[in-house]
């Protein structure tokens, strides 16, 4: 199909599809002439996903790059959940990992799971990302708020759980890895959207909702 | 103090508080002369609060300017809860109404949100959201993965449940708001790390952990 298709049928203005394929997030078409190309069900199916991953997902242009490429050339499955993450993961322009209170929140997120017999290499960027919010609480004099900790805890895991068994069907590689990403991504917000849900009910069946008397 | 030593106490540039000061995230200080000006203990509280909505929670300055605004008229505390929701939801650019596509992901949600009991007004703004994400699913062929979403619902409600307690002692409205705001925010990024550290324990425990044959 030729690029006015290819934007019709994906919903994404030829401007954006010209800047995807600049910035290198989608592969060129096939050259038909000196400024047209034709383009297959590929393009709209990488189309699709970078859509999600940028408007759903919240990615930036550059970090849905580097998960594109991981979904393009796919590793043993196991190691690319570490891969996955790796490229999802934003150090925080904050995170001074000399500070002591830094230190102890990584402290305690290490402990979390030991405790729990949790199998996460000690290098795993979500270590630090755990730590860098357990600082924050700590740092805004908010420690009572992670009284959630071990709730938090539970409720990961049987996601998890659960994010995992969904994939396990995929059969070819790249097909794993596109499913592991699009779990990652697009799960993330959707358990975000239903955790506020749950907190406008639970909110309302709480002593909050009482008129203040 | 000096805006040189609010920079030393809070681990902020004298020019990313004047940033603060200047996109109205930072209330002024109080003016000691034409180019000097005199922060208090609030301010160091603010610029702290600042650093964790946008370096751990990932927001935009301007998202984290309404809900420092939020933070500033604190309204009765569950009206709060939706208030403080809004200022964070973003409308995604993707998302056409009018789509059948995601008219029928956010009939989904709602009859979730129905067969739960959950109290939510039909207007909450993570709805859509979660809509948005359900329909994201469908668009890649990715329907399977949605086995999740009675697990996510679960998972959400344990922890929201415990989200309300965790901010139930505070009796300011000052204080409760910005304890909810700090809870949604930085909590939700805690949650993310988690499920992630999670889900690599869950992957190793699983098939793809075994070497292809």
């Amino acid at each position: 199909m030729k690029v006015a298709e290819l934007s019709r049928r994906s919903g994404t203005s030829v401007a954006s599809i010209k800047f995807y394929l600049r910035e290198g997030l989608l592969p060129s078409g096939v050259a038909t002439g000196r400024n047209q190309a034709e383009y297959g069900d590929d393009h709209l199916k990488r189309l699709r996903l970078i859509r999600a991953l940028i408007d759903v997902g919240g990615l930036s242009v550059a970090t849905a790059r580097e998960v594109l490429s991981a979904v393009d050339s796919p590793d043993s499955p196991h190691r690319v959940v570490g891969a996955a993450h790796a490229t999802l993961s934003s150090t925080s322009a904050r995170r001074n990992p000399d500070d002591p209170g830094w230190q102890a929140a990584r402290a305690e997120v290490l402990s979390l799971i030991r405790q729990r017999g949790w199998f996460v290499p000690d290098d795993a960027p979500a270590l630090d990302e755990a730590a860098d919010a357990i600082a924050a609480f700590r740092s805004l004099g908010q420690d009572d708020l992670l009284m959630v900790l071990e709730t938090y805890a539970d409720a990961a895991a049987l996601v998890a759980e659960k994010d995992v068994a969904s994939v396990l069907s995929r059969r070819d590689p790249g097909d794993l890895v596109e499913a592991m990403v699009v779990g990652t991504v697009i799960g993330e917000a959707l358990l975000n959207a239903l955790r506020r849900l749950a907190q406008i009910d639970a909110s309302a069946r709480s002593p909050l909702a009482r008129p203040v008397g």
